[in-house]
């Protein structure tokens, strides 16, 4: 049964449920703070673009691939020519973010982010180089220089992780995929395999519109979330996860054992921005990740980096270009709409979930959206329709 | 004449519930995760001692002194004499801690940790220095030295914080009074003339208890809270601040005006970490800020640090000391103790809040308990007894 | 004989060498890199202000008052209403500079920075705030808030340290005094006190011009001195240091004993720099650490600050401001600046230093000029005039 | 004659000066304080091993590959099984570390570090994860987890660094060739087309050894130096690199360009150091840097990393195990033998430097070891034997 299932799925590469149109969080009625764009997506920064490359198989020996790459391009094509201005923090650094070093030091994205496996990092990385050879042109020392940003989390639950099946090759067709409109999410690109509070998760997508001294900006949030615990999940701040542990069917080999989970979070805004103030957009992550209920855990590595599209004068690094900023004093617009725009995000990540079989045949169930409106309908939190 | 007035005070600047004994947000039916310990305090944690000197008094022209000192000391009486490991970390740091360069550097807190408000900051460290001296005998060097730990908040609104009314003895009385036992919460200390969520507000306290590898140990937290915005409020996970709005009365002198508002939190352990690990223990602080809604203000100063009471022979700095230190995969009870102590903390500060008029008449008033609890009781969110 | 020196020192608070004019390193032959400012000092940054308030009174009992108050203004008298970007850095963090906390964050310097002895850091951050309260406006909240920048190295060896001579009001007087033009070096303000290598030591300062992208920017240090031992010592490459090993008169208490001995550097630019570009020129006055030997002991607190006097528009907060920022890619000329300008501040404090008998009659001996030059002759390193 | 050259090149993959035995920096009479170990090398920290993968090829069309993998195993074959404590540091962020986000959070360095050119992290980062599951067994949750730690610097001035040609099987010869005994230096492993101050350079080695409260440690350094320009370079403290400007023979595309240079150091020591302490002895390494003139470019990404192979008993992650740490007032002969290894590692990868004719007829040329010695012989600063 299981076998047909899957060849179903290499057949198709399409989620479980594709009859139904793609669900997200607020369309169940689970309550959100502030202002949504047009999509509802980190693609509602203009300009930003976001390709996911799926990689679905079955292999012998029920062995089977569940992983993928995604990539963020904060301008688009133009992302190699015109860096943007970048910052990152953290929660929990059991995880990988290449790359950050320079974002720190030199104030600047250069190029796309890519989000994939733990143990594909080094594909990814060597991925994004041969794309830059070929797309990109020589830097203006006449070399081809780049140090690439490589986010990743851990799927070896339900992927043939050690079997490093993203090639650089992947990464590249990621790349050239990627572009603005809907974004979708779930078990797709790099959160394939991905789970959170232990059900089937992956990527998710929100945005904000925030008036910021009578100008209008757009944050807009990507997720690949991979974290926490059944127990401690809270949607609409009620604690859900308990009242689902009657489902727990997650088929961890050793039940008490600690999980490589992770959260990967990209924060995209066309607010004109520093660097120390993207760094102080992503350091807000953390206050979204504590509205879910997670507590950081140990084998967590919980990497933001955020961007803003404005300045493209300071990206051409000419000496008189003129660059603008957000007074500090005005920051807190963009503060509440990176809040609650991850919030979403990561919950939109959980709605997109499907249930998936995946490698040695572990199965990972989705988040059962009736039970949860029925649960926030019970608390008086569940939006009506 | 002021002595009359001071008797009027001593009246009247008493809880609005002066007959009952102080309530906490879990008497009051408010939902937590986690085991406190016997105090639910930071106290609960074996030789650490807290003392608080508060200064309530009139001055001619509508001033007032709304102010004060709170003293948290390790190992009680012994802190000068033994150090703690400690780390530290910050969400946002608009504020000031001082000390923490070195705590940072050399991995050990050197004394107690002092909490005031924003301009007496000055008057504290000099009065620690000066109780170093009268108390601590000198260091190995044959001399004095000191780099004293003090952190603060804003109290501009209610305090005449320009008239620099904390002095260098009033620290030292601060720490003549420490004590182990039940901790003051409130407008206490140097949370006296403190608001959160536009609220009084001002100093709590709460501990779990919580298994590591067989060993049980306490996780012990105070705050002085004086951060977050009416609407962002939310308690058991309802967003209970909005429906608070018709009791406004917060005299701001421009509601549009960016206050100064600030975090501070002490987290005390008896658990074997090592600085770095405590360092990760401060950073989970920012998740219970989450839980309550806040979205991390520009004005804000969100400062926290954790310290271990185990270790002390580490602390004698002999080259033969034999230290510990909890596995790191063994961590995850103590983030989340820190994570659940540290909100209830926070929501024990605002319930020890009672309506406070200070200077040039400016007047704060307490959260309602009742109105409070019927909301969450709508949301199915009130425990009851 | 040791009193009628004390006479003479109370009588006259005069260098020892009085009759001499002020002797700067590279007067005496030691050969610096780069092209120094009009003045070779930190107020060759137009704007800059520097104020010294010296403390130096005999006690009875043999104790002595050996210290004092530095003040530096980035935009003299304008610097309360106009910020400057920021950043800071540190070697080894065994010392304090308050304030730090918010530069980080929120990018800008708001004010002057102080440095003063270890233990009137309080006084000194009191001292601020008034002189803030008294001078500035309140900010547009209508609040006056302050969070003072106030470093410090220890002078208790010369220096009655916990007599706490500084107060508040030699604070105000520093930054009263405060001007353009030459600045006094050696035993003044808060370097009163202060030894480096073993020798006399305190303030020192020195500039240099450079072209970036054909505009001409100056960068300016100011150095409190107060680290090294003196076998450590290098001058212009050459191991002098050990050869002084005979002069030794240093009379600790314990020969043994680690020495609470600190380096300040300020470090002052017009180019246009935004707060993470300032923070890379404040990481490189290691460098400039390591030219003279340091190997960054224990016991020392060096911690440097970087300023830029550009972009006055941004300090404004206005959110049309126009911001410059040097290319990341034409900031190597600043780099090298910062590190031959530290360098040479550091051993201008040096060679400015006059012996001194102070706390308990602790004797200093300065370096002696003419061995220096004979030694660095005999390498072929003294620039021959 | 450059083609026959290249042949034999081809053929021998030895140096140019094959007939000469090794030459270090100390037999040339060059100046350096402290006492090495046995084998002046990062080998002399017992348990240690280095291993080099050199891949030098002549390809058609004048492209050449010159380049590698060096590979630094704390504990040799036993790193995987039993972690490292570690910590690591910058001078200038424009490169790459991977894998410094987990041992910056979790403390432990988690197998080897890994040294190649900035485009083949990704494929060396492949090359660990594979190795790691041939040799390494599962961890305790039952699956095999891997972040490798891969440090880069740019080759591409000699080596066809865009024709990707370290591949992960590389990485693996590294390992597996991993072998305590005296290292090689120069133009190996990581360090094959790697220049320093214009100079052939590549890979270095020394160790001090010292005594910290009766206890005998040791402190070995191993570094790829490809950093600094000609101008900058001090030699035993005297600017002999300006010296050598007539030989400047370089041949970059545009002399005005930015170099993509870097500093990747590695300090180990058998002393019981923490994870912060680890940190402490990491920052050190500027200072080292100063010494040899550097000034810290912007294109430079200089990357330091220290461990200890102490307290293994923490490594087995062990609730009850046993750890020591120098106490923080001991650790300064550890600074300064860190100081003074890292001095003379640079040192020796410049000295051990031998004329490279590399990618498109790139040709760096050595340093003049004869005009070298005359020149310190001039300023007294050479060691006559």
């Amino acid at each position: 049964m299981r076998m047909i299932l899957f060849c179903l799925l290499t057949l198709s590469a399409l989620p479980m449920h594709a009859d139904t149109a793609p669900v997200r969080a607020r369309d169940l009625g689970i309550p959100f703070d502030g202002i949504p764009g047009p999509l509802n997506a980190i693609t509602d920064v203009a300009g930003v673009t976001v390709g996911h490359e799926t990689i679905i198989r079955d292999l012998p020996d029920n062995r089977a691939v569940r992983t993928g790459v995604t990539a963020v391009l904060p301008r688009g094509r133009n992302s190699l020519a015109l860096n943007v201005y970048a910052g990152w923090s953290l929660l929990n650094g059991n995880g990988e973010m290449t790359g950050t070093t320079w974002v720190e030091e030199g104030g600047f994205l250069e190029g796309p982010v890519m989000i994939t496996n733990t143990h594909s990092v080094g594909a990814v990385h060597e991925g994004v180089i041969q794309w830059r050879v070929a797309q990109g042109g020589a830097d203006d020392t006449g070399y081809y220089w780049s140090n690439p940003v490589v986010g990743e989390t851990w799927d070896g639950h339900l992927n043939d992780i050690n079997g490093l099946h993203v090639r650089p090759a992947h990464a590249a067709a990621a790349l050239d995929k990627a572009s603005s409109g809907a974004v979708a999410e779930g078990s797709v690109g790099g959160g394939t395999g991905m789970t959170c509070f232990d059900f089937k998760c992956g990527i998710g997508t929100a945005s904000r519109v925030t008036d910021v001294n009578a100008s209008s900006y757009t944050v807009g949030v990507l997720v690949q979330a991979n974290f926490g615990s059944r127990e401690e999940l809270r949607i609409g701040g009620i604690p859900v996860g308990r009242q689902f542990s009657g489902d727990l069917i997650y088929s961890r080999i050793d039940p008490g054992a600690q999980m490589h989970s992770s959260l990967i979070v990209i924060v995209a805004t066309d607010a004109p921005l520093l660097p120390y103030q993207l760094k102080r957009i992503a350091r807000r992550v953390s206050l979204a990740m504590g509205v879910t209920g997670a507590t950081g855990h140990n084998g967590s590595g919980d990497i933001f980096i955020a961007f803003s599209t404005a300045n493209d004068e300071a990206a051409r690094g000419l000496p008189d270009a003129t660059i603008h900023s957000v007074p500090n004093g005005s920051m807190n617009p963009l503060f509440e709409a990176t809040v609650h725009a991850t919030e979403e995000a990561i919950i939109n990540a959980l709605v997109a979930g499907r249930d998936m079989t995946g490698d040695l045949g572990h199965y990972v169930r989705a988040i059962d959206h009736e039970k949860l409106q029925k649960i926030l309908r019970q608390h008086g939190r569940l939006v009506e329709k």
